[in-house]
């Protein structure tokens, strides 16, 4: 199968966890950046659900990028490519959406992805993460994929809590809430230090 | 369930009223403004009456722009992001037209919403509210998210009066004919002095 | 209901009248000009027919531009927004053309429109007022909601005849068969003072 | 009926005939150029093959432009709207060619165009006029419509012959292989002198 | 029938052969070149594969346009038209696809094409020509509108001495195996010398 | 048929595989780069899946053209055309995707293809190479049509060790990780000495 290819961290490819009726697998979701005029391409056979999240995690790193040292203009002047294989196999929901922003944060800042992590969760344009479905059938197809550690939404803890034991034995689940829950353990290496935010809570 | 999330006043997020045969439920609308040039995005498997309603509150915002001192060329250097999650599920109507201008204004000024106000109601172009449906579930599903303030449509008053007092007990109603009557209660400081407006009626 | 909202002349509001198989009904057709560049866009779940007699409404006033005062560049500088509440009832078909141009003329000149009038007809590129159906319906639902004066097309004089004196009682019905028999009486001040056509029938 | 608005001779509208199963009809065309930038508008619920049909005159027009002492850069710098009402009736076929092509050059030159005259064929790329079904019926409607001249294509010269004269008397009906054969005939005066054409014939 | 109407070398106009269950036609195509800024437009009623046809015989006249003498930013300073009329009557197929690029490099070079010849073949990007079917009606349609010179795409050689000497009898049939072998045997004088292609076999 | 046409080693010509339930075939990629503004067109009747491995396959060779010394503002200043004969046949599929990739890098680099080569693939956007189906007829269809050398994804060598020595004698089979297995193979001359890619694997 196609998974064991990816057996090195690599920049902006991101392992995502997808589930059928018939059981889980695992996508390898790539991103190119490439100079251009902020064209946005997204290919794979992707349904309506799927690229709305994608645009979701784009605005949202948009909103963040200047926490991590992107320059402003940077999505002006070049295009992104989001490229789920395998290209005949009908795609879609939501549950790609952190998996899609971090690939894109990875190519964007050149930070490699380590290799044997996988993730699933919706996205907000907040980088709120949201809960999803199919994740016994996910954690399966992790493991069975080699994968170490998986992120999954902080909403589905109590889910995580009813699989069996021997599902998760040997797999680090680690409960995300917001995309900054992610990445620290996603990325190979951290994200240059963060200024200020712009905007507070209150 | 998602709604508890936002127990914090945040910019760009209002919390709107759905409901549906089965009953009411909350929804999050979350806004981002980004360096852009001008364009419109709208996620969350909205419907084409949720989208013009959309499109009817940033052209009132607009039209009014002068008023909160939002510079002229705002709306052509900036790009505007509404998303509404759960990004699955198809959402449609005009009833969140005050909520999706509601969190477009915090977004562009930057002022908080408070984070136990909801509200439903149709925007018009010049900010009229107009009345809508499922007010009893609407007002239900605000009070088990923990709602305190729930602003509805003035028109709708007939139709709220008839609401059994378990229902509105504890959620502090208010009537609105424009958005003028729902901007000053659902956010944490004051919108900028008013400049004198351009067109006044006669 | 919506309709008595209304009550003060407004700026780009105007009243025109539908009908259904169950009766007549008026609406507010309401337009915003904002700063822009040449967008144009029409909400409110209108059908083809409608979006291409309000794009015959505005080429006429276009045409007639210079006659009013209006600066050439005006319509590549602006964005024009023509939208019908309520947003989730469908509308069609081309007699609203009238009540749109008015609408736009009053927006474009900030001349507000009279309250107490309604309006109906189709509009051609040269501002002529063709004949439409569902009169009877339409003079009762105007009556209804308080209007005082109503312009109908001229070609419709004999079915304006047919109708019983009870329902026409209180309404001054007006012919017209162009445009500039309406704007005088639906404006509340007159427009500014024409030049001279650049085109003259021979 | 419509038909009898245009009594006097205007610039940029032609009558032009169409039929049904249930007869024949006149259908006036209208035709207004703006300042612009280039943009062609179609209305009055027009069909594929009318749409094209337009596209077909307007890029006649562009080729013989220097002919006519049009410059070079009047299509860049105008847009050209086409309407036809009545709005709610759809309309299609291509026999309206020569009919909307003759309304544009009258619109661009602002020579008038004569109101008893009224013509039917499709027109081809070089403004050549090829036949079109109906004849008989477009006849009487153009005879009821007190039109005094009518152009039909030469191609058709066999079919009206087959008429009878009952129906062709008091009509001067002219045959036409081209556009040349129409305009000295249609237009109240000559287009400008012509400057040798740029492509000829061998 | 319209066939006759084009007895003179035209610039621009070509005839291709067209066939149905019921028997072949031919069919002009036109092609208008314009000053503009690089617009294709296709009009007659032509299906997809068609349109592609059209675009595959740009790309190979653009790729060759150094050989021709053609100035590099020709195709971004004008607009190219297609038409084939007869409007109303749907056309598909790739089958004039030699025909079309031998119009448009008749009207981008100005040189006329011969009034009686006719072609048919797909065309691909390199400009080779590929085999069609219809070929026993094509050619009887091409020898009754009076055409002395038909190409046809070598590959269907086979096919054509198929047929008898009856239907061939008095036409010149040609084999094409690029539109190298077409273009010099269609117009009327030969195309400006060429330089050195750009690219060469190896 | 057409396979033999290719018999030359040519630039931006590549043959690739197909099949259906009625065997296998060989069809040529043509690639036309042409002096532009970055437009891509796709031709050939071909579908949704084949068009995003086009897409695919043109940001993997953005992604790399550093290393290949193709100069940044190549593709913002040129059109690239694919298209695949035959174009009255409907294609689709994810397994042309190496063979449209090495055309256009032979279009773009100038280096012809061995007329002899065939080649079958789905390609990701890091030009990875995964596996597709058909195998057994693809490789007979590419020896029917004189193929000398076929490459296949490494991913497939199961299937192809699964097929009879009968098909595969005369074949040279070469199994591709990634498009880098692919290009020396193909390209008569190597392409440019690399320069040192800007992103590594860690
Ligand atoms: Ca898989
Ligand atoms: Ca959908
Ligand atoms: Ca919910
Ligand atoms: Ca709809
Ligand atoms: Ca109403
Ligand atoms: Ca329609
Ligand atoms: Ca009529
Ligand atoms: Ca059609
Ligand atoms: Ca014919
Ligand atoms: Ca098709
Ligand atoms: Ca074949
Ligand atoms: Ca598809």
């Amino acid at each position: 199968t196609i998974q064991e290819l990816n057996d090195t961290n690599e920049v902006g490819i991101v392992r995502g966890l997808a589930w059928t009726s018939v059981g889980g697998d695992t996508l390898q979701i790539e991103v190119n950046i490439m100079p251009g005029k902020g064209d946005f391409c997204l290919t794979g056979q992707l349904g309506d659900v799927m690229k709305e999240s994608a645009q979701a995690g784009i605005s949202y790193i948009r909103s963040v990028s200047a926490q991590y040292n992107i320059p402003e203009e940077f999505f002006r002047k070049h295009d992104i490519h989001i490229h789920i294989p395998e290209g005949a196999v009908p795609k879609d929901g939501p549950s790609a959406g952190v998996t899609m922003a971090t690939a894109m944060i990875s190519a964007i800042t050149g930070i490699p992805v380590r290799a044997d992590v996988a993730m699933t969760g919706e996205i907000t344009l907040r980088g709120r993460v949201l809960p999803i479905g199919g994740l016994k059938e996910k954690l399966l197809a992790a493991k069975n994929a080699g994968m170490k550690t998986v992120f999954v939404p902080a909403k589905n803890r109590a889910d995580v809590e009813e699989i069996s034991r021997e599902i998760k034995k040997g797999l680090d689940i680690r409960y995300a809430e917001t995309m900054e829950d992610i990445l620290p353990g996603a990325l190979v290496t951290a994200l240059p230090e963060k200024k200020a935010p712009k905007k507070k809570k209150v």
